[in-house]
């Protein structure tokens, strides 16, 4: 019998590594060992994965010895420097920061969408999509598959956690500080309560803010741009027409988005809810008469990509409008991560 | 010197009415007498406008003699029923219900757009358009004029109070509720917390919601639907192509919306800009590297549409992507009825 590969999870202790840490406890075990690596500041802490008790060690280039698949968890610059490390001594990388996503020489997988393109990774590095993309890209994926796409034009709302636990954190400390004023009467504005936007330009409670990210070309945002890029290279598709407006919600976990889909072939309402009924990682939820349609609340801590709202443009036979919620921390970051590591770990059979 | 018209506010007691005696009362003052009506229950009750304390009076058709102008802040039912009663009694009826907005025998109004159309109305009354559609179509009537536009693409983040005052009055509790608990958590969402929907379908706070309105033909609301068909009538364009999808968010005043242009000429960004700095009822905020954008907590109380987020598409020479905001229960009801009065009572002189 083959042996189990090992596996690392670098960023063990942060927001996405403790979903990460649930996730790999309840997903089917292919791995031997589980190593949890975090920064010196967390080093000896003790945390719980498939019911061991795992010591966390330090990040260091000896911290990989043995360790066949690395998963990484961490802000943009520490991947960038240490993927390549961990890469060096012999682990596959499955990255979820931006540092590699359009690197052309790393892969950016969607395991329902484009499994094959784990395998051709000549760094040895697998990048994992942003949440925002990942919200979407499986049930844009199923539909592609069927009826071409030609161009996307995306909405987003997206949820506090977005912006990490400090983004948790801001978004209920402002909730509770409106609670019971008047804030958001005409007189008596938010700001009057809301003394910290954490992450945030402006305040977040009762309101809605057009930002994520940095600015970019052409006044468009870091995020906005991520969604067109990486759903282009995701889909094989470089020539994809995308625009995307993204913008902050008071949700605290689960991104939603409102998509109109342009096809090459004409599509109509029945033939795409079949489709997505159908599709794996998808979940149609799609019966307005009864008020079924996908909200945050009801998919935040779920696996699938969640589809409702489908209707086929009363203007134009060839395209989409659809409604789209995702668990930005599991889906949209460590559940995709783990189906990737999945992938490489088959390999090991 | 001619006669000041006289006004009647049907439905004064309302949201929408309440902030209608306000702008009444800051506006310039041209009408002479102004007489308030509402419902039987609500007779008696006093209210001030332009610094007059007036006596409501019961709803009845004897209520409009006398009267040149009526505006209607009331169901549509009601509006069906009383503002053929009004214009009969020879008064010039400006409706705010949905009543009369798609017959081609009444004109569908937005002073800064099509002015002129306020003098075409064989039944005597003129419609004020649906509160979405005019948090954009001020802003998009002024690109029109330039660019031609060939296709809009909508997703909309609606506030509470487009839902009336049960709207606000649901969401303040649902925030009440949800504020210091962990709703919205992986195991603990709001429904835990959230007993009482109100007028939406789901919960609102640390939510949001893709329904507003009924459901119409092939799986759209009829929001969706009014953001389609009024754009097209007040733009004088029966063949714009309109997608909108209708998403409620946790905000209590002030529509947003996000917006996917396609116009018939090419555009720039910067040419869009100077065009919306200079139109009419319009403020541009669009200065993305100081993080200066509208936000509904920014927008609440003022009159114009705001614009900002506004960027050339990077797909199509021939598109522009912005984000609008405008005060629902202002520029949305209660100042474009106002701003349409104004324009009748203007034929008095």
């Amino acid at each position: 019998m083959s042996k189990l590969p090992s596996l690392a999870v670098v960023g063990a202790t942060g927001a996405v590594g403790t979903v990460m840490l649930d996730i790999l406890s309840k997903r089917p075990n292919v791995y031997g060992e589980i190593r949890l690596i975090a920064s010196a500041r967390s080093a000896g802490k003790k945390l719980t994965c498939r019911g061991e008790e795992l010591t966390v060690v330090a990040l260091s280039p000896e911290a990989f010895d043995g360790i066949d698949i690395a998963m990484f968890d961490v802000p943009d610059e520490i991947s960038a420097e240490w993927a390549p490390i961990a890469a060096e001594r012999g682990a596959v990388v499955v990255d979820n920061s931006g540092a590699f996503r359009m690197d052309p020489e790393v892969p950016l997988v969607v395991p329902e969408v484009n499994p094959k393109m784990a395998k051709k990774r000549p760094k040895g590095i697998i990048s994992n999509p942003n949440c925002t993309t990942l919200s979407m890209i499986v049930a844009m994926g199923a539909l592609n598959k069927e009826f071409k796409l030609k161009e996307l034009v995306v909405a987003s709302y997206q949820a506090a956690s977005g912006a990490g636990q400090s983004g948790i954190d801001t978004l209920r400390a402002q909730i509770s500080a409106v609670a019971g004023t008047n804030a958001g009467d005409v007189s008596n504005d938010s700001k009057a309560f809301i003394k910290d936007n954490g992450p945030f330009p402006a305040p977040l409670a009762l309101n809605v803010v057009p930002w994520a990210g940095s600015l970019k070309e052409a006044g468009y945002s870091s995020e906005e741009l991520k969604v067109r890029n990486e759903s282009r290279k995701i889909l094989g598709m470089p020539d994809l027409k995308v625009s995307a407006t993204c913008v902050r919600v008071p949700v605290l976990t689960t991104h939603s988005l409102a998509v109109h889909a342009i096809f090459k072939k004409k599509v109509g309402r029945k033939a795409a809810q079949k489709i997505l009924a159908n599709a794996d990682g998808v979940k149609l939820v799609d019966d307005p008469e009864n008020y079924q349609f996908p909200t945050p609340a009801q998919v935040v801590g779920t696996d699938p990509t969640w589809v409702g709202r489908v209707r086929a443009s009363l203007d134009d036979n060839h395209a989409l409008d659809l409604f789209l919620c995702g668990d930005n921390l599991r889906k949209g970051a460590a559940l995709n991560t783990a189906q990737i590591a999945e992938l490489v770990a088959k390999e090991f059979n």
